[in-house]
């Protein structure tokens, strides 16, 4: 088990926001995340909402700007947000591309490449992480839930589906649902995975729907002013596979909203409270 | 009256978070400012709190990190986030120091060449943007309230405390309240103000007070754990000088709590809604 490395740790409704790094086995190198710690961690172990940011971001975004921290003290949740990607990796095309690469990790385990030994954010998210926070942090990883933006969203629908066991609940502002489909995708995943779209279908949540529903019903809102709405997103495909596979769903489509934090603002508060009854909490 | 320049407009909350640009007089040149309009807003003009933000920062900071916009949407209140400078000067030591000059305006009228040509936010803030905002958004300037964080919790001290019938309400997190005795003031006051040190103690809020008080009480918030705390903020002053004349003041101290906006967005409810029974919307 490798060390934690605090980088900063600020007092926050009245608990704490912390930023960490620690040596990933996964990720081949070192990784950042965040960890808010509600007050009630300090009188026994609390569970954990995993948040995964979209492309471009990082353990940061979510933790400054979702406003997430509020209910979660409320409710008595951690907030978990890891960095979107392993960083420094000095791999050639690894920066300067911003839907491939670092910063777009797309929560797989690559197999092709260079990436191959380091862009391992599915067993990191799934696997490494929880086990590293058991050890290091007041927090029930038994009781776990999992939220997502955009890449990230796909990333908890994906996780979620793959391992139903593992989370309580899932749930997903504006993800991408069917990257074998689309541009963002099917520009990634060939790199990371290889030619063999059935590689690809295993991380695509349309297909994985098909094959194992998720206990328990699935939160996902989408901005219709979002830019990306039709062409990279397509919620109706996730729509019509969990009407067709018996999942259920509530999609929530809302006029005048933008791909944004600010959209995720005005909405955390549904989700955290989601979350929150299936853990117990609510 | 100069034009608007729309930057951005998201939806927010129900409402609008937007960014925008106009060319100020006094100011000499183009100001960037946030507005966030509630719903309320489509049906008749809001009242407006100004929150004006500290040394570094810009219109984004805590329009972005703040969290006021979800209890703004439910109270019917705009909120208004100027810059914190004139930009783009290219005055020679207008740029390359964060504790002076763009970005470090401290809220004054200045009298000393070559700034008193563009950093006038005391006019700015106090005339032109109300008039600006009173002709291009759906907002009741006659009803407003004035909220600031360290320099702009200077700025919003004084100036309340010199436009007491402006001001239904005034309150800062973490507030620069002595610039005449503490570095941060003695620094910038001479470069914008010249020597003279009575043109000084008129942007000094242990000073002001002791001049006029302001209508009803004033509610500062401070952490415990502020590096600035003892040398730069030092509000045992301003609470010696309310109590020495007879000012209302309601000064929380919370242990644990830094400078920072994690510890702005743990109280911003209690400033709204402090202004919001001032204003007539609680």
């Amino acid at each position: 088990m490798t060390t934690l490395e605090t980088i900063s740790e600020q007092r926050c409704f009245d608990g704490t926001q912390g930023f960490y790094r620690h040596d990933s086995l996964a990720c081949g190198g070192a990784m950042r995340f965040a960890v808010y710690l509600p007050a009630q961690a300090q009188i026994a172990p609390v569970p954990v909402l995993y948040f995964l940011a979209g492309l471009t971001c990082t353990e940061e975004t979510a933790t400054i700007k979702a406003g997430a921290q509020q209910l979660a003290s409320e409710l008595g949740m951690a907030l978990v947000m890891p960095d979107t990607s392993p960083r420094d990796t000095g791999f050639e095309g690894a920066t300067g591309d911003w839907e491939f690469g670092e910063g777009a990790g797309f929560y797989v385990d690559a197999t092709v490449a260079p990436w191959a030994s380091r862009f391992r954010m599915y067993s990191y998210v799934v696997d490494e992480l929880p086990a590293f926070l058991a050890t290091h942090f007041p927090v029930d990883t038994t009781r776990a839930s999992i939220c997502g933006h955009s890449m990230g969203g796909h990333g908890a629908l994906t996780i979620a589906l793959k391992n139903p066991g593992r989370y309580r609940s899932v749930s997903a502002f504006a993800p991408i649902v069917a990257p074998t489909q689309v541009p963002w995708g099917r520009k990634a995943l060939p790199r990371y995975l290889g030619d063999n779209t059935a590689r690809w279908a295993e991380y695509d949540a349309c297909e994985l729907v098909r094959l194992h529903n998720f206990p328990g019903s699935i939160l996902i809102d989408q901005g219709e002013a979002d830019r990306f709405l039709t062409e990279q997103l397509r919620p109706e495909l996730f729509d019509q596979a969990c009407a067709e596979s018996g999942q259920s769903l509530l999609l929530r489509r809302h006029p005048g909203y933008d791909h944004s934090y600010y959209f995720i603002a005005s909405f955390i508060d549904d989700h955290l409270r989601h979350h929150a009854q299936a853990l117990g909490l609510a």
